[in-house]
């Protein structure tokens, strides 16, 4: 008998029907003899409705700020309902089935309403209740701050909710149940070579999350990893009794072979800001992302080159589009302080990151994507690495191709590949 | 500077349209130096969407007995959105405001989940909230139970969340906004002389929310009377700045001048169920009600007359209509034991009362009743009363044209009747 968290996203509740199908699922893990927690999110386009009020009545102000605490009251009422829902078709099941809210468990985090991080959970009484025989169904996204209101963990924290109760209660396993059948080599809808993958590291799933991979939530992994909890993702709309694989995430050691590159992520939602002609002094460089940075903009892949006139610099980082305005804003205001000439911007860019542990010990695997894409004749505008993956920014038209030739390139078109066990 | 409760009940806050309407009553409060509590409903509909998708679930069970928990832990979520955006909407004008949840305040209820009683109000940090100057905004209709878990109070439960928070803190009034400008003499829709009532007591407004009259929960009134809590029934579609002055709900001893008759009340929410020929011996008429009040019938106006045959007597009673059904399937049931001859039942019923205060120490107002209703040709098939009301049992087809000549008949047609000061 294990301790078993299952967590089901958005689509995969989407509506009393899905609901029903969730409920199979869950049985099936029950009538094994394990002990349940059920993790849920709101039913699909519900969080949109609530947000969607929430601006209405903050208007005309531009955004929430210091509302954030009665945006989290208001969105995280979705899986409240989502919560109480699936008790009561567990019920109707025959299982004793109750639901939870995040004050009622309690799940404490801190303070930063709308993003809220997870401090602790009170893992007693869910323990000794699912312990008990009772399938506890607990609402996800949402926890109790120190200030005795409710707090949500920002978009996608259902995933979070699941990976920390499973973290608190030492569960054997954490099963993200959501609308596609694991993680891909690449996104399955720009090559039809992308395949599933058995298993693969929490560093590389950090990298895809942190990358926008929209799968699971970057926080959701960072704690999987530092608390080792085996997270799979599978997908609910396979039948109950004959599910799939799907995707384990797991411990680097725990992959017997690795593969060099496990997968080719790209990020379309990317734009490029060049600022010309910077003072080459000291400071000019901090100024200019201070300002970023008090604007609450995250910035990325920074490039600073020799501008043509001597003692100057041209300085260019990625940042989201949806930041794109604002940075460019921000910095227009600076322009007095930090001394520029001009600004210029681009929207049509994207970046395409190839991700493996196995780079760690094996060379050459950058030159190959630039030998790749050179030889396609796609210009590479930018280059950031890390221990574990290697990221380019290129134009948008050329990225799905650039997809498809390194997906080739580094053998994961062929069957097996990566082949894991 | 006083403290106020104010509610606003379901097509007060519609929509955010209406929800900025509301804000707009809050602020004259507010801005009159009042410490202000808001006890708000959910969005119109949303409460039937939610008890709706808690059906389903429940499917194909025939309704959710044990399972109300959870319908609680749903169905809740709809106060808990708009105390959040009324919140939201009320620092948009510049004041310091806050949702509260039942669970927050405390809100203690029993463990009667769907229909609990509210059993204290720790109004210690609501009150000192409020006195510094934040406009809380209360979820109404629920608080939360014994067991850890939210319990709801039934329909129009926020009526009674804003009594009971009222005399929790001691509030100087109560002021129930409703889409009525105040309570009136009679149905408007039956007849054009219907006069809106400036003052009536705790008693005579128990009677008709009793008799199903739509404007205050039972319970609130009965919570108002125990606790001297007077309310103001009022409409929120009347200009904020230009309010009218609804009705005041208050103890008897407050209103100097008092009608006989206050209202003529009509409920057409009645069935009868006649049992021909039960044994004319002890225990018959207990067991046959017996049987009912196990199977949670409420029954009224219980008439016991002898039959044709020796031996044998007839027992009719009135009931919901909503009741009928199930009351006809139990008293089936038991014939064998009880031994009656037959059944009947009668949906074409109505029940028309007289409430009035000034009738315990005024003789002939039931014959001025019956007597006017005598004259009209509307054949009376049963009474009952109470120290302040008379209630008759007609045809259904009669009850508006008795409800006319009634309301003529004990004055109050006459403007200024009834004139209360």
């Amino acid at each position: 008998m294990a301790r078993i968290v299952m967590k089901f996203g958005g689509t995969s509740v989407a509506n009393l029907d899905r609901i029903r199908a969730v409920s199979a699922i869950v049985k099936r893990e029950v009538d094994a003899g394990h002990s349940v927690a059920v993790v849920v999110s709101a039913m699909a386009g519900e969080t949109n409705r609530l947000v969607g009020l929430c601006r209405e009545a903050g208007e005309p102000a531009p955004s929430l700020d210091a509302r954030d605490v009665e945006y989290d009251a208001v969105v995280a009422s979705g899986e409240q309902v989502t919560s109480g829902l699936l008790a009561i078709v567990m019920q109707n099941l025959g299982y004793r089935a109750r639901s939870w809210h995040g004050w009622q468990i309690a799940l404490r985090t801190d303070n930063a309403h709308g993003k809220a991080r997870i401090e602790s959970v009170d893992e007693e009484a869910l323990g000794s209740a699912i312990d008990g025989g009772e399938v506890a169904v607990v609402a996800g996204f949402q926890g109790i701050a120190p200030d005795g209101r409710i707090a949500t963990l920002g978009r996608g924290g259902s995933d979070t909710s699941a990976v920390a109760l499973a973290a608190a209660i030492g569960a054997d396993r954490c099963d993200i149940y959501t609308d596609v059948d694991g993680v891909y080599t690449t996104d399955p809808r720009l090559t039809k070579h992308a395949r599933r993958i058995d298993k693969i590291s929490f560093e590389e799933m950090l990298e895809m999350a942190s990358l926008g991979a929209k799968v699971l939530q970057t926080r959701s992994v960072e704690l999987a990893m530092a608390y080792k909890v085996p997270v799979r993702v599978l997908s609910s709309f396979d039948p109950p009794d004959a599910p799939g694989p799907g995707t384990l995430i797991c411990d680097e050691d725990d992959i017997v072979e690795k593969n060099i590159v496990t997968t080719v992520t790209p990020d379309f939602d990317e734009a490029t800001v060049t600022i010309l002609a910077v003072p080459d002094e000291p400071g000019r460089a901090a100024g200019i992302f201070d300002a970023l940075a008090a604007a609450n903009i995250n910035i990325d892949m920074i490039v600073q080159s020799s501008s043509r006139e001597a003692g100057f610099a041209n300085i260019s980082f990625t940042t989201k589009e949806i930041d794109l305005e604002r940075a460019v804003d921000v910095l227009a205001e600076q322009q007095p302080t930090i001394g520029f000439k001009a600004l210029q911007s681009d929207r049509n860019v994207a970046k395409v990151s190839v991700i493996g542990v196995g780079m760690k010990s094996h060379a050459g695997v950058a030159a190959t994507m630039f030998r790749t894409l050179a030889e396609k004749g796609i210009n590479i505008q930018n280059i950031s690495t890390s221990e574990i993956k290697i990221s380019v920014l290129i134009n948008a038209d050329a990225a799905e191709y650039a997809v498809r030739v390194l997906h080739e390139a580094y053998g994961l078109d062929e069957p097996g590949n990566p082949a894991r066990t």
